[in-house]
Formats: structure tokens, C-alpha cells, sequence
């Protein structure tokens, strides 16, 4: 597990400012957007930044805790959904085409059989799922690591054909129960916090999870201090553990990270514990009604764009939030500044 | 005046919320672009709406009061910036062409000749702005009529050609605090809760730009249950005058109206003053960082789809936010529902 991801540099910061409170506006007008301008451009590097082959990668695997009671959904929806993927109908599919980002699905681990499909990337690390950690740690650490460097590879090989833009996105039925586990032993926010309803729970579905979760808690007795990889092994989902590895390339390769929402969110946590620079690279961008999120954001810094009380993963959150993200770019890049468009600066 | 606004019919709700429900998410996940799905549907009497011809109107006026300090920017900024939308170097411009709306420039009442320009439609109310409200009201009734009519019959012509999304933007120095004036009338909201930096005065410019506003509130005595060509006429500048008879001319044509910051909502609180059913056709695009926009915002019931602390005008956060307004319409129009897609719905 190396990965080297560099803390962004600021010499940049000054012309990046100097660029942004010289554009035909009252300084700071734009807000957020403002910020984002400077944080791509000191990621690429430069005054003019602009996003290659942006993609959205979506990560599906299944959880041995579904069969639980842990959702509102029965298991066969991961798979029936990747058939919706693939068919274009979903709703990341949706607005990813909207806005220009490219998506790839890839099994994780989704336990089904799909054959040889053009569109999909076989990279399973196990044909039946995670094992259920109610009773045992979800994977092993080699699996672990193993979902860590597939991920890593298909970014690495994103970054070769020069896309400098990613985003993560996941199916897996139950997975919000896997994100709740892994942000409660990465935020050490309190379990109850970190778990809501995830597809629809009732109430009482969600004190059934609360109760499980809490149970396997107890059963996996982690460190405070626990390895990110142990903590992904012992609740992970692979989709989550794959994002991580995604996140991690990416960060390395210096692109542009577009993080979701509580499943993403989850493995940004795992990533930012073995590399915690990444950081720099995330443009947080939304809020999920799943309220662990906060936790999330609240441990991670993030400040998300949108808030629009989603929670319909699939990277949803971040294929909506990127028109925001452009719009950053297009002020950098498009607006006059107060010289070029003769407008007088203001009075003090 | 006379405009008729319908409230929109419910006639088609049950089978939009069906329409929504039977989406491939979880009920209800897609948080408000749900509302804005349902909400476009009604307007347009439409399970699948589309938007045509998306418009954004900007209009421009100069303020008698400007010269008084309440601006932090000279008031030649308002003919310069003029130039700027021609030559679409300004944020509204590129935001606007970065997500697909066509945007025109109305001279309501700029104090300059810009000679006779292919892209610049002149409306001019007065040739040198509004009277100064310190002193006198800033415009005659008549010419608040006027304002009101021409804006509502450039919005025809555009119905006329098609168009069913309406945007309006500003640029007017000074016209924050028009608004703020304009806000406390309609909402009765105390002054100085309406008041606030504009384009970025500072603790002294903010403490007199409230002491000014309130010996012109003194001067003019309104009535709180006062008629909104009054108010529009003691405080208003041309070009809002002119918003709120775009604004109540694209309810009229059943437009979707965008609704953008704290001077188009001034001009909003004054169409519903005079129809209060436009409020049904109005998406409030976001929350912005003069902090007269919420007073604003609770007074018409509305809830904003971003908050990204803009305060730039224009029409930047109508053109920021129509890509999500276009996102709800996909949901709509391009997401597979749970039986096309042979996906299980919930256990419960």
C-alpha cells in the first residue's frame, strides 16, 4: 500500500488570487466558487485550469450483512441495478450524461454472475460478496489490499488516456450500514450518529440496525487507533474499499476528486487515513440526508456545494454538483477582468 | 396592471408523484429536485416537461441615490458593466453560456447613451435613472407603469417565440439598496435586517447606508398595506420595476421563472403583491450572502436550491443553478422506472 500523494503547493496562490479578485465582480461575490477556482488551479498547477475526459466511476459489490435486515431493499437490487447501469436508465447515468462525465461500472463483488460485458469491468474480488460482519470480518486484509491496488490500476490507467477529473460513485445493498461502521471507527463519532435509514428504513428498521451494528461493533473490538486497511477488512464493503484505492490513485495523480455522498465519503475517510493530503484534492459536493454524512464532513473539513437533502448514492451527489465545479473553471478562464473589460474598480 | 396568474392546478399531481416514485431510487432520495420535478410538471400541465428557448433578462438602470455613498463602486460601473454583458466577458454571461441560456440586455433606464447597438434593447424609462428617493420619490407612477409594461411585453414576445424559462438578472450601482428599502416595505422585516454590504461597503459605509435608508423609510411614509406601483415608484429603480412586470408576464404565459438573489426577489415581492400566484411558478435558485435575501426568502415561502454565499447579481445564481433545474426535468424524462428496468422494489 504506497501511495504518495503531495500536500498542494502555494505558489501559485498568489496569481490564482490576484486572477480570481480581478475578474468583473466584488471580490469574494462568488462565493464557493471562488474557492473551488483556486483549489483546481493549484491542483493542476495553473491559472487557467481546465477538466480531461472527466469520469465517474461506479463501484457495486454486495454485503454478506444484507440478508440481515439491514435494508429496505432485497440484495438482488445490486445486481439489478448494474443491469441499469449498464442500460443507461439510472440515475447517475442520467445526470453524468448531462453534464459531460463519462461513466464505467465495475463489479466489485456483486454476487451474480453478469458473463462478458462490453460496458462492465470484471474486477470481482469475490463472486458471492462480502462475508457477513456480524459474525466474521467482511474480507481478508489481502482482499482488502487487493480491492485497493484493482481500484488504484483502473485510475492509473484513467490518468494515462489524461483524464485529470474523477469521481466515485457505489452500489451495494447495505452499504450504508458498512459506511455507518467504518465512520463511527474513522470519526469515532457515536455509532447512533453515524446510522440513518440509508434506502427507507422505518423506525423500526432502524433500530434493528442500530442494534446489529452495535453488535458487530462489540464483535470486532478495533483500536481507537486501527489501520484503515483492518477497519475495511473487518466492515467494508469491496466497493467501498475500491473507491478508497480509486480516491488514492487519483489524489496521486493529481486529479481533481469529486466526492459524493455517505458511501464515498466512507472511503475518503479510509483514504485520507493512509494518506491524509488527500484532502486537498476533494471538492466536497453535496450534503446527504443520511445524517452520518455530517459526521463525515465534520472529521474531513469538507465544505459540500449542495445541499439538497439527496441520498440516492451512485455518485449522484457529485455527477449534480459538477456544472458547479466547471462554473469554478469557466470564471477563471472566460470572465473579463476589470482591466480587459474597462470597468472601474471600486472606490476604497 | 393587470395580469392574470393562475395558481397552478393539481390535476396531474398524482400522477407525477407516480411518475417520481416509480423512479429507480429510493422514494423520495432525490430531495428537492423532486419538488422541482412536481413543481415544472404543473406549470407546464406535463409528465415530461421540457424547457424551450431558456432566457436570461438583464436589466440595467442607474439610481439617483448612488451618488450618496451607499455603493463601495462609482456609478459609471453600471454603463461599463452594460459593455461587458455585450461583450460576454461578465459571470452571468459565462455562466449562462456554459449551461445553455441565451441572455439579453434591457437598458431600463442606464445614465448613458449607448447609441444604437444590435444587441442592447432599449427600453429606456429615463434617460439619466431614477430620482433620488433621499429627496423625492424615484419615479412617477406613470413611469412605474411604463416600466412594468414594457418588461411584460418583451416577456410576450419571447413566449410568443416559445420560450418557457424565464430568468431575470440586474446590474444597477446602488440597487441593493433600492431592494433593502423595497424588502422592509413589502415584508416588514425591520430596515436594517434588509440592509446590507452590497457590493462590499465596510462597517462604517454599512452603518451609513442604514442611517440614509431609514430617513428615506421617514420621508416617505408608506402605508404598510401600500400598493406595489407606490412602493416600486417611491424606492425602486427602473430596472426592477422592470423585473416585476417580466416576472409577472412569464407566470402569466405559464413560464418556469428562476428566480436569482436579493434584487430579483425585491422585484418578486412585488409581483406577489399583485398576484400572488406567481409565487407557484417560481424556483429560487439560491441563498445569497446579503442578508436581506432571507427575510426575502421566508417571506414568499421559498426554499433555494444552492447557498454558496453569492452576492454577485446579475442573474449568476438563476444561470449557476438551471443545470440542477434541468436535472429535475431528466429525472423525470430520462430515468427508468422500476418496472422497465426489472428492478425489485421495497420490501415494505
Amino acid at each position: 500500500m504506497n501511495f504518495t500523494v503531495s500536500q498542494l503547493g502555494t505558489a501559485l496562490d498568489q496569481a490564482l488570487r490576484e486572477a480570481i479578485d480581478n475578474k468583473t465582480k466584488p471580490r469574494g461575490s462568488l462565493g464557493a466558487l471562488e474557492r473551488v477556482a483556486l483549489q483546481v488551479g493549484r491542483i493542476q498547477r495553473s491559472l487557467s485550469p481546465r477538466f480531461n475526459h472527466p469520469t465517474l466511476l461506479v463501484f457495486a459489490a454486495d454485503h454478506g450483512a444484507a440478508k440481515a435486515g439491514l435494508s429496505a431493499y432485497p440484495q438482488d437490487v445490486t445486481w439489478q441495478m448494474v443491469e441499469n447501469y449498464l442500460a443507461g436508465g439510472a440515475g447517475v447515468n442520467v445526470f453524468a450524461r448531462q453534464n459531460g462525465l463519462a461513466v464505467k461500472v465495475i463489479d466489485a463483488g456483486v454476487a451474480h454472475d453478469f458473463g462478458a460485458r462490453p460496458k462492465l469491468i470484471d474486477a470481482k474480488i469475490s463472486p458471492t460478496g462480502t462475508r457477513n460482519y456480524l459474525d466474521e470480518a467482511a474480507m481478508t486484509r489481502e482482499q482488502c489490499a487487493a480491492a485497493i491496488e484493482s481500484a488504484a490500476e483502473i485510475v492509473r490507467e484513467l490518468a494515462a488516456s489524461g483524464c485529470n477529473l474523477l469521481a466515485v460513485g457505489e452500489m451495494g445493498i447495505g452499504n450504508t450500514a458498512s459506511a455507518a461502521l467504518l465512520t463511527h471507527v474513522f470519526t469515532g463519532a457515536p455509532l447512533d450518529a453515524c446510522v440513518g435509514r440509508g434506502t427507507g428504513l422505518d423506525d423500526a428498521g432502524l433500530a434493528r440496525k442500530r442494534e446489529r451494528l452495535a453488535q458487530a461493533v462489540a464483535r470486532a473490538r478495533l483500536p481507537a487507533n486501527v489501520d484503515a486497511l483492518d477497519a475495511l477488512a473487518e466492515f467494508g464493503g469491496f466497493e467501498i474499499a475500491m473507491m478508497t484505492g480509486a480516491l488514492l490513485a487519483g489524489a496521486e495523480g493529481r486529479m481533481t476528486l469529486l466526492i459524493d455522498g455517505f458511501i464515498a465519503s466512507s472511503a475518503l475517510l479510509a483514504a485520507a487515513r493512509i494518506a491524509p493530503a488527500i484532502r486537498d484534492y476533494c471538492v466536497f459536493c453535496h450534503c446527504s440526508a443520511e445524517p452520518g454524512h455530517r459526521e463525515q464532513l465534520r472529521a474531513l473539513g469538507g465544505e459540500p456545494l449542495l445541499d439538497l437533502g439527496l441520498r440516492l448514492g451512485e455518485g449522484t451527489g457529485a455527477a449534480l454538483a459538477y456544472p458547479l465545479v466547471c462554473s469554478a473553471l469557466a470564471l477563471l478562464n472566460e470572465m473579463a477582468s476589470f482591466a480587459s473589460a474597462n470597468v472601474s474598480k471600486n472606490i476604497r
